[in-house]
């Protein structure tokens, strides 16, 4: 096994490390190093201390080749980057004609006056190549020393996403791209973590050594995560492919999608080939299932609308639902799901609607019908299917796992409906 | 100063290197920390490689008195932390009673079957003390050498938070806090970095030495974070209200919260002092703004529900769009976003409704209407008002921001209305 290059992100800021903000910049830029075979090996957080920045930067310059550094950049005096890397490689900064140029046109064209603080965006180590940030006013910076590359780039994703995309990536594949990583991936709902390992545990007994599998458990999914590492293109692919094919039929029944499926895109997919449109009515979701419908660019295709029905009013006004059935089965009922997802049909005019109502938490809940206790239907034009669940005592996972499951149960109709055979 | 009690976060796992997953246990615990006066330092991933782990046990012990590890305690093959314990501290595992008795419960209890991978989860590094998890499978684990505290948490955020907020937060408090660090933030929306940063340059630069500010700018808002350190409870409190009281009339039209408030808790607040109700009816946001509602427990004393109508038919058919008025001005226009606010006020029987209507992108946008384009509107008992909004080319973005703009003009609007002057 040829040992790919190693790379170290590391991100500056006392906002990530006291929590103040999440971090999903180094999880993007894991995902595009992985994709040009170069392996993420670390990931480090230091605060606005130069101290500490310094001994993040040997420590990783010791142990992997590439160094991305992302943050510490804005305008404002929070911001101690590049100060920190004038330091680090016995340098001063100056003002980059180019990049005061850049950063000048910027304000120019959105008609803004430009700060003595922007015009100090433009100040860059000597030592540093310079990177055109066209989607915002901090520079990007390359710097190579002892055979290691170092890459500053601002902390806003945008941008931070832009300069990797059409300036660093290329660089990087073009200087250090050898062998190849691969991954392959098989999206399960319904089913635990321990259990679905038990159901494959030959299976992944026997994998060959240059293929690893991991379990990624996420609101009621568990993605099985299949990493490939080696030379030839066509031939990863084809191994990958191979325990693939080896394993769908073990779990068929909970696999909803691979790689970058998602409940939402596969839902979409299916009404597409079937000429079909969705509506959904929500009370316990409020509006999340739309919301992740319409995530989907492209989803005006097959998505009508919603009728987020929070209010027992909006019930019985706007989706028909009968005031007795409130009444005598209660909002949170399989009999209120099933008319919310009628209603919604007919109001929205729709091939298909999907309904939930249930008790989110975290107060609300009664000893009949505890906190989690949600019912999801799914209308069709030839008849209605209900499906009770029992889930957890937090408002936040229990409106993702009833999103979810309700998609699913939208995923098993259609695909009954064309007789193809589906958990 | 007396410094705080340095504070090290280790997290287990390729999938957080690779990308496949956003780690949010580091922030969360992060918040933690620094609550209670320990102060988070360094941040460190590390894949599921033992040489790797080992060497970011060793270095962080060099930095810090308090190492919290997350991840590589599930069930499956993948997870290694336990045995790269035993080989730090120079151990081995042994099967922990208490342990197994819990694991054994917690199947009893859900009816499920124990396999002997659940079993094995209750094998723990002998100079360990045992940390029992109630919310899960995989113990917690507390080591103490050389005066560092190793603790060790599942990944999956539910239990993570759990085990922490109920052991081992106490017992970190009780061992090392001394001094307090304590945030007060001030949350802006309207206004850009560096804008803002010149409008409180002055009283910037005027901070005592104990108060340190940041500036963290996310999806349309900016928040500025004031960071005190002190050891008296008291006086931190009473300097870092006055820096707020001093910073506030200079900002004032673009503050909408202060600390944990967001744009939906602070409307929901209105809202409730007014007695009013609130329906949305949505088009690029598909649900959006009412799922950012609707995530406030509580949401439904004022909220009544939504109209998402992504289709024309349904701005027609459901919200009383008129025919004429999206044939002359398209279905991204002011005239739209008046006549969906107002029909959403009717239908859901709202005092307010506020609507959207826009290009999210990445396709559909004009060269009159580029993709970015959006109305906003919000009805009031007496009069509708709108806003256009040219943003981004990103479709994520556009819909954050948005339902960030919707809900600031809803604020804004009660605001005017009970005649408080603000922005």
């Amino acid at each position: 096994m040829i040992s790919s290059t190693r790379a170290e992100i590391i991100t500056i800021g006392d906002e990530i490390l006291f929590g103040q903000i999440i971090d999903t910049n180094t999880q993007w830029i894991g995902t595009q190093l992985t994709d040009i075979g170069i392996r993420p090996t670390r990931k480090t957080s230091v605060g606005d201390n130069k101290q500490d920045i310094l001994s993040a930067f040997t420590e990783a310059s010791q142990r992997a080749s590439v160094i991305i550094v992302t943050g510490g950049l804005g305008p404002t005096r929070d911001d101690i980057t590049k100060h920190t890397f004038c330091e680090y490689f016995h340098t001063e900064l100056e003002i980059n004609q180019d990049a005061l140029a850049l950063v000048t046109s910027f304000f120019a064209k959105r008609g803004r006056v430009m700060t003595e603080l922007n015009i100090q965006q433009a100040a860059l180590p000597k030592n540093c190549t310079y990177i055109p940030n066209l989607w915002g006013t901090a520079p990007g910076m390359w710097f190579e020393k002892d055979n290691v590359v170092y890459v500053s780039l601002p902390g806003v994703p945008y941008e931070m996403k832009n300069l990797m995309e059409h300036e660093i990536l290329p660089r990087l594949k073009a200087r250090f791209s050898t062998t190849i990583i691969q991954h392959k991936s098989i999206r399960t709902i319904g089913i635990g973590e321990s259990f679905l390992a038990e159901k494959i545990a030959d299976w992944e007994t026997a994998l060959p050594e240059h293929i690893k599998l991991a379990y990624l458990p996420h609101f009621g999914q568990v993605r099985l995560r299949l990493t490939g590492t080696g030379t030839d293109q066509g031939i990863l692919d084809r191994d990958l492919q191979a325990q693939v094919s080896a394993v769908t039929p073990l779990i068929e029944e909970f696999i909803f999608g691979y790689d970058l499926d998602e409940l939402e895109t596969v839902v979409g997919s299916l009404l597409k080939e079937n000429n079909a449109t969705l509506g959904t009515a929500e009370s316990c979701t409020g509006g999340y299932v739309a919301s992740r419908i319409t995530s989907v660019s492209g989803s005006s295709q097959y998505f009508e609308g919603s009728v987020v029905s929070y209010s027992n009013a909006v019930k019985t006004n706007v989706l028909g639902v009968k005031k007795e059935t409130l009444l005598e089965f209660g909002a949170v009922s399989e009999q209120t799901a099933r008319e919310m997802a009628e209603g919604a049909r007919k109001v929205l005019n729709t091939t298909f609607a999907i309904a939930t109502t249930g008790i989110a938490g975290p107060d609300g809940g009664t000893p009949d019908k505890p906190v989690g206790t949600v019912w999801i239907a799914c209308a069709t034009p030839n008849e209605t299917f209900t499906q009770l669940l029992s889930l957890r005592n937090d408002r936040k996972i229990n409106i993702e796992l009833t999103s979810s499951y309700a998609l699913n149960l939208l995923r098993k109709t259609i695909l009954k409906g064309n007789l193809i055979v589906q958990g």
